[in-house]
């Protein structure tokens, strides 16, 4: 925990900082996971695995993804160009998107990116500038999502995404006009599913299935999204990737024996892979107990990490007192934003700290630096590694906003 | 209407485009609330309106503000520096701030700011470094704030800002100590009232003016804060400035009688400045009818406008038709983020559109831009102004990502 104090002081504070070691087990239990079911399952059915670059599209995150042996899915040309630049081939990649522009398929196209459509309008859209090539399709099952938040559940009748079994004959109708052969579908179900939703996840991939089968008669690719939590309450238990596989397996098994033309499963985890690797170190700047209530007021503003404000999610917060006193208190944290959201985290125990005492936010890794933002005229952190050598590697230098003016 | 097609052919969608005139008519509107407050309070009391330039920063909507004769508030060194390049002076702008460093508190200084602090344990920090200067102290009246989202209510004991009228001793202890002049008082009320509000504002002004009165024997300035409103939903009325003044008058009267050390009211109007003034335009990427529900994707994503996500905030959104159908439909807008809570707006009534049909997103001008990021790899829009006579002005370049690789 020492190490902390020391690299706040090196990069100065906020700072996001990820352990090397964490992301890559993370990325192999991902690896042993698809290998695990490749391996179970008959006629050679490949099972790829999909890094979701948008929870977290640093380059060296990216890196040690594709050192692993992962594959990536992107859904805006800047991730896209970052995954290429990582050494990801146009094979090893997707583009899963949402309402995109004539002129973003253009792009998608020109670099031989399988695409993967949200509805049968940009199937259209798609059809009229590229005839007679391959796609995929996101279905929406209809089956209730799992999620930790309203706005985090991709599955079910209530949301924007995929295509509906009703509106399966007018997909048809639109890609036989263009000769576009529908070669994978797609599917989502929600997001952060832990071990005590795994039967709901699998009422989710069965409903999917059942459309496949349904609907479509020779797809390749069949993909299942992704969703794989991981603990953020300390209550909570890590995924069992092997209970998981249990249940998952024969599903799998009976669709493969039903359905001779699959050639692939598709999983797309993004949050499981880089979001317990990450931390985010920030300062105490100010204490207060006003209205019987502690708040311990750190550099991390909203701007720099906005789950808990946007999402109220939770994430275990601990400090690192120089001087350990008796007194635990229980405090709300907040930034240096003058909003009242600013929060992130309340009724908290701990030991009361003092001013420049360092605080630690975990489970950072994911949707972090990535929804940060320059709110109140502030720059993103620096990101740190922590590599495996146990030397720590800047992968990202804090943003100067004051050098822009 | 018609220039909204050739400004996104011009400039791209997404696009924040500003309306000068209705910027200025918002910057006068302040200007005479302060003058008619001031021209009829006794002892010839100051009133200044300093614009909370963290509804956006734009240095184009910053010099419109400084021509008319505002002040501005700041928060950051960022804010602070680019405040300064539109030629405001030190005694024109005050820093408002919540839990910054001792580093802050030194940039802050060396410009010769006045600063707001906001708790017992900041003003110690100042004390330490600047003993014998003035500060100004932010107080929490503890009455009930005013907000559209518990987000946004800064006022109440709930909320993290301010110092309780309790921990009064301890401040005066602390300022003591250091010699610390605190010149005024700061209060924050909320966010968004309108007219059926007013009394609460009202309620909340006197809480906070007793509690100087009771606490603070000689200060010199009374900043109420902002949270001025605007109609963002079509049955709303503007906040009626004539009324609030009617309501607001007596009560300051009251107290420049009973505390004759008091030389100036300040007030911080933010969302009030700009909000009107500021339009979001997209282009419509995909529509499609799933499960009895229209959806209408647009290249607006989340990532660009946050405030519908964030708050389930209200946004009246038009859709300019080149083709106006018969068709009358009820839609969902949303962006292009994979994310089920990358929406616009829910259950509006309009015209059909098709692919590339203009979308209006309406009162954007304030918490637009300034919250907007890069999630999902995707640049921030370009800001332009249309101004008084007529002609456009790009007062920032849409970023481009793809560049930064």
């Amino acid at each position: 925990m020492l190490d902390y104090f020391n690299l706040a002081k090196q990069y100065g504070t906020p700072l996001y900082v990820y352990h090397q070691n964490t992301l890559k087990d993370r990325c192999h239990s991902m690896k042993n996971f698809a290998d695990t079911l490749s391996k179970n399952l008959p006629c050679d059915v490949k099972v790829s695995m999909h890094y979701s670059s948008k929870a977290n599209s640093n380059p060296a995150i990216l890196s040690v993804v594709k050192e692993v042996g992962l594959k990536v899915d992107c859904m805006s040309p800047y991730e896209l160009l970052v995954n290429e630049k990582c050494g990801f081939m146009p094979d090893q990649m997707l583009y899963v998107c949402n309402n995109i522009s004539a002129d973003e398929m253009h792009f998608v196209h020109d670099k031989g990116i399988l695409i993967c459509l949200d509805s049968v309008s940009q199937v259209e859209t798609w059809g009229k500038h590229f005839p007679g090539t391959d796609i995929m399709v996101r279905i929406n099952p209809g089956a209730p999502g799992v999620g930790h938040s309203e706005k985090v559940v991709t599955s079910g009748k209530e949301t924007k995404f995929g295509i509906s079994e009703s509106s399966i004959p007018q997909l048809f109708e639109v890609a036989g006009k263009y000769n576009l052969n529908i070669i994978g579908t797609h599917q989502h179900l929600g997001s952060l599913f832990l071990n005590d939703k795994i039967s709901d996840y699998i009422a989710g991939v069965k409903a999917g299935l059942d459309i496949v089968k349904r609907c479509f008669s020779d797809v390749k690719i069949v993909d299942l999204g992704g969703g794989f939590g991981v603990p953020y309450k300390p209550n909570e238990q890590p995924l069992d990737l092997s209970a998981l596989t249990n249940e998952l397996l024969p599903v799998l098994k009976e669709f493969v024996e039903d359905y001779p033309s699959v050639e692939e499963f598709k999983f797309e985890p993004g949050r499981y892979i880089p979001c317990e690797a990450g931390n985010l170190i920030g300062r105490v700047t100010a204490t207060k107990h006003e209205n019987n209530t502690w708040w311990i007021g750190t550099d991390i503003g909203m701007n720099q990490l906005v789950r808990p404000s946007m999402y109220d999610s939770y994430h275990e917060i601990k400090v690192i007192t120089r001087n350990v006193c008796d007194c635990v208190i229980t405090a709300n944290f907040c930034g240096n934003v003058c909003e009242s959201g600013d929060i992130l985290g309340k009724n908290r125990s701990v030991h009361a700290p003092e001013i420049d005492d360092i605080v630690v936010v975990y489970n950072a890794g994911a949707y972090g630096y990535s929804m940060a933002s320059n709110y109140t005229g502030r720059g993103r952190p620096a990101e740190v590694m922590i590599k495996d050598d146990g030397t720590t590697e800047l992968i990202r230098k804090a943003e100067n906003l004051l050098d822009t003016i």
